[in-house]
C-alpha cells in the first residue's frame, strides 16, 4: 500500500451552473489538503471566485497540454478546458456543455494514464451536453463509454446508507420489462465487488427490493417476484453472495440502519431515490460502481435558478470529495492485499 | 357544536393477532377517558389481558343485542362478537376472520344508526377474512361497501405528514393504466373535502406526485405527466382546488415539512408508503377518507409472529384513537359552522 497522497481529478461541471461556486467553496475550505488534485473545467468561470492567494498562485494548464503534466509539483493544478470567454450564467449553453464534456474526457484521460486514481465530478446539464453535441448526455453514460464499462451502476450513498438504482431514467411503464434476472444478477455482483474494493467490506450483505407492493403477496399482486427477482437472488446465493429479498420496498427502507445491510438494490428510480433523499440528500454522493477507477459525484444538478445567489451548498461536493479519498485508500488496501 | 363526549367504535381486529394486546394496553393507559367507546370484538381474546378492575366491571353485551344499546351509561362498553371458545393465537383462522369481520359490520351498523361518530379499527388479516368467507378481504373495501362510498381513499397520516395512496394493492405493471384523470380528480376532491371536514383546513394545498422519474422530463421519460397528471391538475385548479404538480416524487418528499403542503397524492403504493414509513410509521395512522363517518386504523398488520411476546407497540392504535377523536371534534365544528 502506497502512502502517497491520493491523486484525484475534480471537474467543476457546467460553468453556467453552481459548479464553479461550490468548487471555489471547497477549495477555500482547505478540504483538498492531503490530496493531489487536478481541478478541471472552465477556469474563467472559477477564477473570480477563488481566494486571492489561490488565484494568484494558481498553476493553470491549458487542456491540450495536460499530457505533459507529470511530474506535477504543488497541488491543486488547474486544467483549463475553455477559452477566456465569459460563460453565460444560469442557463444551459452549448459553450457550457462543451467545457463540461471536455472536462470529463480530460479527467478520464488522466485516469487512463494512471495519473489519477479517481474522478470527482461537479454538476453538468444534460441539456447543455446535448447542445454541445455529446451523444451520451450524462456523466455516468459518458464514463461507462470512455472506460468500456458496460456493467457500471449508480450507487447513491449517504453515510452508511447505500442504494443502487438498477433501472434509472426510463418511464415507469418500462420498468417491469427492464427488470430482468440478468440485470439483477449483474447489479448485485457489481455491488458486492464495489463494497469489497471501495469499502473493504469482504462479505457484503445486500438487500433487494421487490417490484410490487407487499413483494407481490405470494403472486396475487404481481408475479415478477416469483418469476424474476427471487430466482435471481437464489442464483446469486448459489454463487456465494449474501443477497436477500425480495423485500417489500416500504418495509425495507423503514428503519434501514437497524437491519445491518451494506447496500440495497432498488429496482427503479423513485423506489431508490425517495429513501435516499429522505435519508440524507444534503450530504449525498452519487458513486459510479463497476468502473476501473473511483468515481464520485455531487447528487444534485446545476441549479441554474440559484447561481450566484450564495445559497448553493457545497455539502454534496465536499462529501463526494471526501468519499472519493476514502474509496481510493480502501482500493489501495484491497489491491495491496491481493498484490494487484 | 355539541360538547358531549366523542362517541367511537373500536374494533380489536383479528383475535389471533396483536389486536387484543394493544387494545388492552390502550384501555390500561387511560387514553379512552373523555370519549364514549364501544370496544367490539372477541371478548374472550381480550378479557384476560384487561386490568382486574376493568375486567370485573366490564359491561359486555353480546353482539346480537347491540341494537338495544342506547342509552349506554358508563363507558367503555364491550360488544362481544364471539363465543367463549379460545381463539388460536399467532395465525389466521376462519374463527378469527369471522370475529373480526363481524366487529367491522357491527361498528358500521352503530355508525349508520348514529350511535357512534367514528370507527377505530385494529389489525385484521385479509387471509383470515377470506377464510371466513368475507368477499371484501380488507377493512377499507368492507367499509366502502357497507357505506356505499365508492370514492373513498386511503390517507396515511403521521403528524402533519399526510399522503393519499391513489392506486393501492395492484401490481406495479398495472399502475400506469390505473392512473387516470378521473381517478386523480376524484382523489384530490375527496382529499380536499376531508382536509376541510376532518382537519378544518379550509383551502388545503395538495401536491400530486409524478408517475415517471424527473416528472417525465418533458416527455422524454414518459408521457403520463403531460397527458394525464397535468391535465387533471389543471382541471382541479379550474374548480378552485389548490392542487400543484406533478412533482418528481423523490424531490416532493424530500424536506416535505418545509414545503407547506397539507397533503400529497402518491400515484401508487410504494411511492407513498416508502416516505410515509420513513416519516413516522411508528405513530402512523391509516385514515379512510370519503366515508360519511370518521374512520382511522392502525397502519400495521396482525403481526402474528410477535403475538404474546410483549413486544407489540400500541403506538399506532393510540395515534389512531386520538386522531379519531380530533377528527370527530373537527367534524362537529365543520358541521356546526354549516348548520348541517
Amino acid at each position: 500500500m502506497s502512502d502517497k497522497n491520493v491523486r484525484l481529478a475534480l471537474t467543476i461541471g457546467d460553468p453556467g451552473g453552481i459548479g464553479p461556486e461550490i468548487t471555489a467553496a471547497l477549495l477555500a475550505s482547505g478540504a483538498l489538503a492531503g490530496a493531489d488534485v487536478f481541478v478541471i473545467g472552465a477556469f474563467s468561470a472559477l477564477s473570480g471566485r477563488l481566494p486571492l492567494r489561490e488565484r494568484g498562485a494558481a498553476r493553470v494548464i491549458p487542456c491540450g497540454e495536460a499530457a505533459a503534466l507529470w511530474p506535477a509539483g504543488a497541488f491543486p493544478v488547474f486544467i483549463d478546458t475553455g477559452a477566456a470567454a465569459a460563460y453565460e450564467m444560469g442557463r444551459p449553453t452549448a459553450e457550457g456543455g462543451r467545457a463540461s464534456g471536455l472536462a470529463i474526457e480530460t479527467a478520464a484521460a488522466l485516469a487512463k494514464r494512471g495519473l489519477v486514481e479517481g474522478i470527482v465530478t461537479g454538476p453538468v446539464s444534460k441539456h447543455a451536453l446535448a447542445l454541445a453535441g455529446f451523444r451520451q448526455a450524462s456523466h455516468t453514460a459518458m464514463l461507462a463509454s470512455l472506460f468500456g464499462a458496460s456493467d457500471c451502476q449508480m450507487m447513491m450513498v449517504s453515510g452508511s446508507f447505500r442504494v443502487v438504482i438498477l433501472t434509472r431514467d426510463i418511464p415507469l411503464r418500462e420498468v417491469p420489462g427492464a427488470v430482468t434476472m440478468e440485470r439483477i444478477e449483474t447489479g448485485a455482483r457489481v455491488t458486492a465487488e464495489a463494497l469489497r474494493e471501495l469499502w473493504n467490506i469482504e462479505h457484503a450483505r445486500i438487500a433487494v427490493a421487490a417490484l410490487n407492493p407487499h413483494a407481490g403477496d405470494g403472486g396475487v399482486l404481481g408475479d415478477e417476484e416469483g418469476c424474476v427477482v427471487a430466482p435471481a437472488i437464489a442464483a446469486l446465493r448459489k454463487e456465494g453472495y449474501l443477497v436477500e429479498g425480495p423485500f417489500s420496498a416500504d418495509s425495507l427502507f423503514y428503519k434501514w440502519a437497524d437491519k445491518g445491510y451494506d447496500a440495497a438494490i432498488a429496482l427503479y428510480h423513485d423506489q431508490g431515490m425517495i429513501p435516499f433523499k429522505m435519508a440524507g440528500f444534503e450530504r449525498g454522493v452519487n458513486v459510479t460502481i463497476g468502473l476501473p477507477i473511483v468515481r464520485t459525484s455531487v447528487c444534485h444538478g446545476t441549479a441554474y435558478d440559484i447561481v450566484g445567489t450564495g445559497s448553493a451548498s457545497p455539502a454534496s461536493l465536499e462529501s463526494a470529495f471526501s468519499l472519493a479519498v476514502e474509496c481510493c485508500i480502501a482500493r489501495r488496501r484491497w489491491r495491496s492485499a491481493r498484490k494487484v
